[in-house]
């Protein structure tokens, strides 16, 4: 394994691997705070994603390594007509191991094929976004204790959301799980998802309208972005954009060990006031972002604490 | 002390250990050179301001440590909708210390209610620019050796510079301090600094058009820009752009010891004739900006020289 | 010698110099890793050319130092209408060597003239860009083990493209040299070339429209992109853009030992297929590009090993 371009290019157990590593690192980081000196991570944002871009440079400091790159398009050779293949077989002279966030579906592949470097897919359109599925995976592992046996609820936008999607089909190779997924009508998951992916694994699920009916039955609420752009006129938007918003109200039905993640930046679907509850992770989520980024970037490179 | 959001923020005692601190740095920077090892600071520039953010990433690889963040609010997630109370969140998972400048008044007192680390406001719209000040204050206590008893005049536009409104906030505190206040009528000081700054604290000062007649009486000539976009119209702004500006036959008439300041960028407003003037040390004050930031940081992460 | 801004700033023997050092470098990064540790490179890119950015980055992290600047024009203090003269001051400040990409000519040199650190020309318009000629030179002397005695294809736009006009006033310097001028009677190269460089130097050439003709004869094939933007009609560019793609029929005329060079990046004038050639060296000249720039930042900043 030497590139990350797919959410499902780790095995159970090499994801397995990975989330311990990522819980060592959580445990101690001092002790990985000089691994990856002298070497450094590219970031090819050709796309602006602060956040994505962040996480990645903030875990190659931690581990002692440097970074260089651009955060949007506009800063970049594309302009002059170079093509990805080109850029990656160059950026590999300048970096140790990349990371890329292209608009174009299948941009990062195309990238891992030319280089001679680790790279990693930072999204890809509204494609892959491997590295948001295994914070995703951290969160629950860390504070949870186990991947199996949950029942998890996806609420808001499982039409579109890719984040959706790539979590669905990394938790269906667990024995256990359930899922609830609770939408509008217009925003329900696709048909292959449900098809190839739930039914033809024998995944137990229901779908619903109703947020609030379902909430004492979950252990995990997936909360998403209803995005204004996904909509095809903008009444459908504001009818439907409050509809599952998650305020103290649903809280008080959730089980007291129930956790709400969210994949950031949030908008309203989820009130500020839930922010205190101690159910709500999706702040901390950001930081396993960091550490899940730190285990993958030391896998990649092959680097190991002696 | 946690943040720094206003130049007032910190006492005079707490100036003076500040300035005091950033001296010892400049006179021997090879001491701090690891002091902030490991550490991560995060410059979140939702508005460029080069000057500024460069100044900041200086002093934090100064002290050892590494470097992150957005240059430009086009690059940042804020597109997305995301608040400043969220984005603070998840960027205190990524560094120690967070330098903001922000295009709207408040944002970084609502950064600093939300963070889990210190945070620094580098400019929030036309309101505070805290370091600025800092600056100021050490460029006159190095090169002076004192901040009482000085003679200090203000050139330029009086009304909007908030350099200027700042620099005379934090110098009132000094015994012994009076101000020259050169100015056109359009752009004198607005009457609560007159008032509630200047008269309350019982300090003396003086306004007046004409910067020839009063330059042999000041200690400081602190100089501002003449910014065009202040001006209703453009007539006004080409009458008064070029009153002010310095040049060696005013030079002649200032004592040998007084110090000319300027927070930059400069356009005319100093003529480039001045520059070698060894009174002229707006440039050696961009060097003390450094400085003053390195201590900044360290007080802020509450790191100290064993 | 303390600036870099003309190619021929450094003489023969400090060029030769510069290239042992530089393949010293390729031999044993290592021993390089930390030679400019606490040393900080400003990269000040007025025009955005990630290419060159990032190589001048990797260059200084791979010796050990960090990294600051702005990727383009837009991000900088330039839009407050404040002089190069003056940026380069503040920016002494900031950091100990500055790389400066601007697109007006001359930028550099006046840069140089008020900086009191060294200042290396990343390219100021369609003036100069000496570090990429020093990235040919490098190439073809590590891979050629000389620099004189070789005859040197030139094939494509020779009118506008400063990389050409740089290269063969660096070459006339040494023995042996010949040239062969391969382009549309449009795009050749300009009369004070022909006069003042070659012809005054008593070199040898010869121009031509046919590059399959001339290919037997090469040592060096230096192949460069035909831009749009040169052209005065839409019609000229279609016409002439494909005329001189390098494929791998043309390829089967050269020798066993040419060198395919080209400054990137390309478009079509070289077609993917010749990547696999070992004779294209096109993406190893971008890894000569890093050491030759960390070659160049060590004798600028005076740092040798002990």
């Amino acid at each position: 394994m030497k590139h990350l371009i797919n959410p499902l290019d780790f095995s159970v157990e090499e994801t397995e691997e990975l989330l311990l590593l990522a819980e060592d690192i959580a445990k101690d980081r001092s002790r990985y705070s000089e691994i990856c000196h002298g070497k450094k991570l590219a970031t090819l944002f050709y796309e602006p994603s602060t956040r994505t871009r962040l996480s990645f440079e903030a875990a190659m400091l931690n581990l002692g390594g440097n970074v260089l790159g651009f955060a949007s398009g506009g800063d970049s050779s594309a302009s002059k007509g170079e093509s990805v293949a080109d850029t990656i077989r160059v950026v590999s002279c300048y970096a140790d191991i990349v990371a890329m966030r292209h608009p174009k579906e299948g941009a990062a592949l195309v990238a891992a094929t030319h280089a001679s470097v680790p790279v990693i897919n930072a999204g890809d359109g509204g494609h892959q976004h491997p590295t948001q599925t295994l914070t995703d995976l951290l969160t629950i592992h860390s504070l949870k204790g186990h991947l199996d046996n949950l029942t998890i609820g996806l609420c808001g936008d499982l039409k579109f959301g890719r984040t959706v999607h790539s979590l669905i089909s990394a938790l269906v190779r667990y024995p256990g799980i359930k899922f609830v997924l609770i939408s509008p009508e217009e925003l329900k998951v696709p048909s292959y998802i449900r098809k190839e992916v739930l039914q033809k694994n024998g995944i137990e699920f229901k779908e619903t309208e109703d947020l609030e009916s379902v909430m004492p039955e979950l252990d995990i609420l997936y909360m998403t972005r209803v995005q204004r752009e996904r909509f095809f006129n903008e009444e459908d938007y504001i009818r439907l954009k409050d509809k599952y918003i998650l305020d103290m109200n649903k809280m008080a039905l959730a089980r007291e060990d129930m956790l709400v993640l969210h994949p950031l930046p949030r908008v309203n679907e989820i009130s500020v006031e839930v922010d205190n509850d101690p159910r709500a992770v999706y702040f901390k989520q950001a930081q396993f972002g960091v550490y899940v980024r730190m285990a993958l970037i030391m896998k990649l490179l092959g680097v190991e604490l002696c």
